[in-house]
């Protein structure tokens, strides 16, 4: 590690010029959920696909219920059933109707469709409410029905194509698949659909001193905790994550972790080793992982003008140039690290059109003055309030302050050229929602 | 069903007075992610759970580096290393220190701690930059440093507790786990915590119309869209959604259906057959499915003054008397009543302490009033622009225009005693996220 500072914004670009959006596969509809779609899709048939009848009632013809009243209703010879899904359909002549039922087809001869409550619904009483089930009375679908109302030509009819017509633009590439989308895409028939997978992101601590949670702590040692925030939160991203336990600091040990690793990796994320200290393993053993001899391989470690999260580590690694990024080991650093460099990793290789977390500027709101050092950029963590555009840090700047983060739902960011924020200042907040 | 007409609030006010939070379950930490604690955590134990060093450099007493300059450097002898996670400490006498690793445990006679960067690194030429890896130089651990400047007692040290304290309350009931509340648990030792578990939704559609998505469509048939619209959405709000291949118009089928997925559902969401049709048998089978004769079980229908989304079952079916919402049929219909019945729903049985989308105000963009019918709710979808607080509506009022429905990211609320809006007039939108 040379003695170079880079600053945050040139290790984010550097990170993002390493990653690019995975390979297209063809996937099942509701696996392809929130996953971005890389072809336009067009309609290969018009929706609906035939003119259709969007109440529960009578098909007719117009000149049969001219003039209809409850008075003088039109008496005609019902003459069968139009359910959803019929295939075969009556024909309606003059003087006749078929019960016709919402989503079934318009028979031919039929013009129009009155609603059951338009009419006696066959009973020869007054207006129905509703048509009885076809189960108990099946001779619903024979006799007379009364209509009381007259109906204009195409009443009720949903025609064929009046939602989409074959060749429309269903979806354009780069669309995010929401709920609304896969059931577009069904309707269409898309049993299938060409995507960005959701990357597979490996999270590995590093540490002797790390115990699983629920065993017990011997003298020196805590509790690992990133590799289960950092799992969680490559999921909170839309990645498929897997969580590696601690790995002790050893290199070798470390290098056949990672390397066993790949064979499930899209992105590989450590924490912890990346800095100065005489066992910071990850960096002995990354610097010659699997593809050091190819070009544009191997990992690079890196101070960043940045409190907390000043040592990383990124690069790509093995016969695929997998990425790679080495986080700090501090809980708080690790969490800080990924939401600016992890997070929109993982969103560039799932294609997303917005990689980065939204942003708001708000009044400090603290009784003294906030000190940050010089020539870093700092994040604290806050809590922000939308209403009032006010955000409160908690906790301090202390990077090990696993309870305060828990309680933030922001980042407020001091730039690298200020050293003092009096209260009611405005600061750029990021917003970790 | 009667002619009584419920407005959309009361039958809101019904379903969620009719679904409870679930039973929590005491769940592994990261099938906990996104789930709400039901217990007040306390901590265990303090965090740091020992004095630690928050930096790599060489734990020292205070007396022994006072005055150190790089001139008049202080001269130490080097008795070891304490790495992260080491057990056994060695003391550190007058005129001694040890090499110490972020994170490591302050030993025993170490007042302090100097960054390696403020000493030679044991190396006896200037300025280290970082220490060599243990593994390359064990003789590090060994011989004498020359330290270049003071340390104040403390320094550099995290002290015992300082982040927590034992009996300190960590997360309170209540929490929604998120990334950085899972890392909180894990780092006080916590493997399993109880909470309230996702739950379990089974999505059925019905219609003997209904082809599966990449199936070939016969006459009068179309693509059932909305089990895979109405899963995904399911997933959206947090549940684990199963989803049910459409069921055909047949009471006794849809029966025997519903009661084998008894067995997998906390909620069972059903689409079509609930209007006033002959073949609308999601009414004719769930006014007997079950516990008809169990005080609070059985499914009413209803007509709801809404627009779409005119009619609606809910009830409880089974012995475990399980929530049932039974949709209109219609894609667009049933999407709209997802977001207003069924998501709340789903987030109650979460014990979420917010059920409902946001809303927001916003001035309607069009170039004509839009019209609206009196005495009904009308939800148009809309494309929100949260910069300018406007929203501009797409597709028609047709309840079948599934293809704009994918386009919208808000539903437009038109209330019931208003039966025009003009261009420019502030509307409230459900910003759909």
């Amino acid at each position: 590690m040379s003695n170079t500072i880079w600053s945050v914004d040139e290790h984010l670009e550097d990170v993002l010029a390493a990653v690019e959006p995975l390979e297209p596969i063809e996937l099942q509809l509701p696996d392809a959920q929130g996953c971005v779609l890389v072809e336009d899709v067009t309609v290969p048939l018009a929706l609906p696909p035939f003119d259709n009848s969007s109440m529960d009632g009578y098909a007719v013809r117009v000149a049969d219920v001219a003039g209809a009243s409850e008075e003088f209703p039109a008496v005609l010879t019902v003459i069968g059933d139009v359910a959803a899904g019929s295939g075969e359909l009556p024909s309606v002549g003059p003087g006749e109707a078929a019960r016709i039922m919402t989503g079934a087809p318009l028979p031919p001869g039929a013009e129009a469709v009155v609603p059951v409550e338009w009419t006696d619904g066959g009973t020869g009483g007054g207006a129905a409410t509703g048509m009885r089930a076809a189960s108990d009375a099946p001779e619903g679908a024979s006799g007379e029905v009364r209509v009381h109302r007259p109906a204009e030509a195409r009443a009720h009819v949903r025609a064929r194509g009046s939602d989409v017509q074959a060749g429309d633009l269903a979806l354009a590439a780069g669309t995010v698949l929401g709920p609304p989308q896969i059931g577009l895409l069904a309707a269409i028939g898309r049993g299938t659909v060409k995507v960005r997978p959701r990357p597979r992101v490996v999270v590995v601590s590093t540490g002797s001193e790390l115990v699983q949670p629920g065993e017990k702590l011997g003298e020196g040692q805590i509790y690992d905790s990133n590799s289960f925030a950092l799992a969680a939160a490559a999921r909170d991203a839309g990645a498929i994550a897997y969580r590696v336990g601690a790995v002790t600091d050893d290199a070798e040990t470390l290098r056949a972790t990672v390397e066993d690793q790949l064979i499930r990796a899209d992105l590989l994320v450590t924490t912890g080793g990346v800095s100065v200290g005489a066992y910071d393993v990850v960096k002995e053993a990354l610097s010659s992982v699997g593809d050091e001899d190819e070009p544009g391989g191997g990992i690079d470690f890196r101070k960043l003008a940045m409190q907390p999260g000043k040592p990383q580590g990124f690069g790509s690694i093995g016969p695929d140039h997998t990425p790679l990024l080495a986080l700090p080991g501090n809980p708080v650093s690790s969490y800080v690290s990924f939401e600016l460099f992890v997070r929109p990793a993982i969103r560039t290789l799932m294609g997303l059109p917005d990689v980065h977390r939204p942003r708001a500027r708000a009044a400090l709101r603290t009784d003294k003055a906030l000190t940050s050092p010089a020539a870093r950029r700092q994040f604290l963590r806050g809590t922000y309030d939308e209403g009032a555009s006010a955000v409160t840090p908690v906790g301090g700047s202390g990077s090990h302050l696993i309870a305060a983060l828990a309680q933030a739902d922001c980042l407020i960011v001091i730039p690298e050229d200020v050293t003092s924020v009096e209260p009611g200042s405005e600061v750029e907040v990021v917003l970790l929602g």
